[in-house]
């Protein structure tokens, strides 16, 4: 009898819940809205119903091997809490994984969207062939998880890969978190649309500055912008492209990972930023730089785009109780 | 019977052999000058025959479980020779190991000397009960170790370590590597003397200017000025710790260890650089001032000084063979 486990993607915007098989292969797949206004115990009603609903599906002809959710935010994981989610207000500590495990009666996994993201990507994605990596998920923020042996890096309390909140430029822009200059920034959706004003404003293309002032602009538009060739657009992802390259060649030349994901909707603009990241990265990054020994034509460092898109996520939180069931320390901290 | 193991801290001015006991009971320390000028094989004759010394005069007493050495440079780890040294010239691509196991009879394990004294620290200092560490070595560069599950990190080709080329000021000063504004370029000791002529030119003290220009002038003298409160001194170490405070950051947001060592002859000015650098971590590292959840007192981060001072990187050698003896993986590449 084969196995599968269901995976939750639990976005801001969006919810995706999937049943998927030991080898990738994806059952079957739920969508629908996050929505929030109705209050937390509504959403959390409607992930149970849909959890179950594939349960009752897929169990006459495999086995469950438990379930896996992803969140966006920092998450206690002894506790199964959110210690703080900026896209799902009103959550801060929530004990999600106690009341979904109450209303499924079955145990649930907890995991950082990213580190999903990541674990995904090692799974069935770019990563397939090594075992460790890095992501960075480039969306309304910017989330960073790690792999190390195959497992996610939870760090010492399970707040590791909080690389959004990198240094880039020391005196720039003020973030959230108490910081200025933070990677994301510069390097996510809703600072792609902030220094879009920024250089329509400076161009004082005013036809332009009107347009994008309505809230429906944003770094999709932007993206077409600078495919275009228009100049203050480009310029737009060169910002992007280096500080991408400032953050990646720090942890390049600290972790010497085989394997550096970009992930996240604005990784559509690959074509736009990656210019200038690599450029950056022949520069800062003395171990990307420097090629495989055992290989004289490739670099040692692979830096690229995530294969499986907004579904990296997903499939990294349906792999959760396929790993913890392979090991109890999968979900250890890193004293 | 006892067993023992040789460490060697081969540095660009000082070579240090030490017989240490498991426990880490030094049982003897030969130290002398790295005669560089003789040729890089007089100093392997120097170490082989030191090392020599120490097996006669313990072997009948203890058994002898191998010899670690400990290099400054970026290492090949499966070929054990040094692909760069820059403390070290004329000793690029030569092969370290396979000369010294052949002037000795027996294997060798060769080390990044910053990694050396992480491991020292993490067995015998600062870091004795956390398995996961970060040390960074503020000596005449900055090197970088990383200790994970109590093994040297080396990465996917044993480059990891890197710290001391992190970008902290992206247009910062030119650094050796290729890039501009490498932590090294502030917060190591060729760098505050640097520091100290740019702000000894600002401040108009022309009397002490003249005396910085002497090649003895260097940062401890700078540590002694500051420390009397001479404001051009204390500038340059605000701006060792407010560098360090970055570097920092971006680890523990990014890798979240629960302890990293400040090591090398300039953490000895530890009370004139480490407040910048802690105001730096509060502001800019969000694991940094998140509370252990187990402890509403103590932070879960540990930023501190060595403990074991100039000795971390000799005792860490000798701890290599101790730990390659028990685990077969020690010296596996993170793929």
């Amino acid at each position: 009898m084969r196995s599968f486990a269901i995976g939750v993607d639990l976005g801001g915007t969006n919810l995706r819940i999937a049943a998927v098989e030991e080898t990738g292969c994806q059952l079957e797949l739920i969508t629908g809205f996050t929505d929030l206004d109705r209050g937390r115990e509504r959403v959390m009603a409607d992930i149970s119903s849909a959890i179950k609903r594939l349960i009752a599906r897929f169990t006459p002809s495999h086995r469950l091997s438990g379930v896996g959710i992803g969140i966006p935010g920092v998450i206690d994981l002894e506790r199964g809490t959110l210690c703080s989610a900026s896209n799902l207000p009103g959550w801060s500590d929530y004990p999600v994984r106690r009341e979904l495990e109450r209303l499924l009666g079955t145990p649930v996994l907890l995991e950082n969207d990213a580190n999903c993201a990541a674990l995904g990507e090692k799974w069935l994605g770019a990563g397939k062939r090594v075992e460790n990596l890095c992501m960075l998920t480039l969306g309304t923020g910017v989330g960073g998880g790690l792999v190390f042996s195959g497992k996610p890096w939870h760090g010492a309390t399970g707040m590791a890969g909080e690389l959004g909140h990198m240094t880039v430029i020391p005196d720039g822009h003020p973030c959230g978190c108490g910081s200025r200059g933070c990677l994301e920034q510069y390097a996510s959706a809703v600072a792609i649309r902030r220094m879009a004003l920024e250089q329509l404003a400076k161009s004082g293309r005013r036809d332009l500055l009107a347009l994008a002032r309505n809230p429906e602009f944003g770094s999709q538009t932007v993206f077409e912008y600078a495919e275009r060739g228009e100049a203050w657009a480009k310029n737009v992802f060169e910002i992007v492209g280096s500080t991408l390259g400032i953050a990646l060649a720090n942890l390049i030349n600290g972790l010497n990972l085989p394997m550096y994901v970009i992930g996240g909707g604005v990784s559509a603009a690959w074509s736009s930023f990656s210019p200038a990241m690599f450029r950056e990265l022949e520069k800062r990054s003395i171990v990307f730089r420097v090629s495989d020994p055992s290989s004289s034509q490739h670099k040692s460092t692979i830096v690229t785009r995530t294969e499986l898109g907004g579904s990296a996520g997903l499939l990294g939180a349906a792999r959760l109780p396929m790993l913890a069931s392979r090991s109890r320390a999968f979900f250890s901290l890193a004293v």
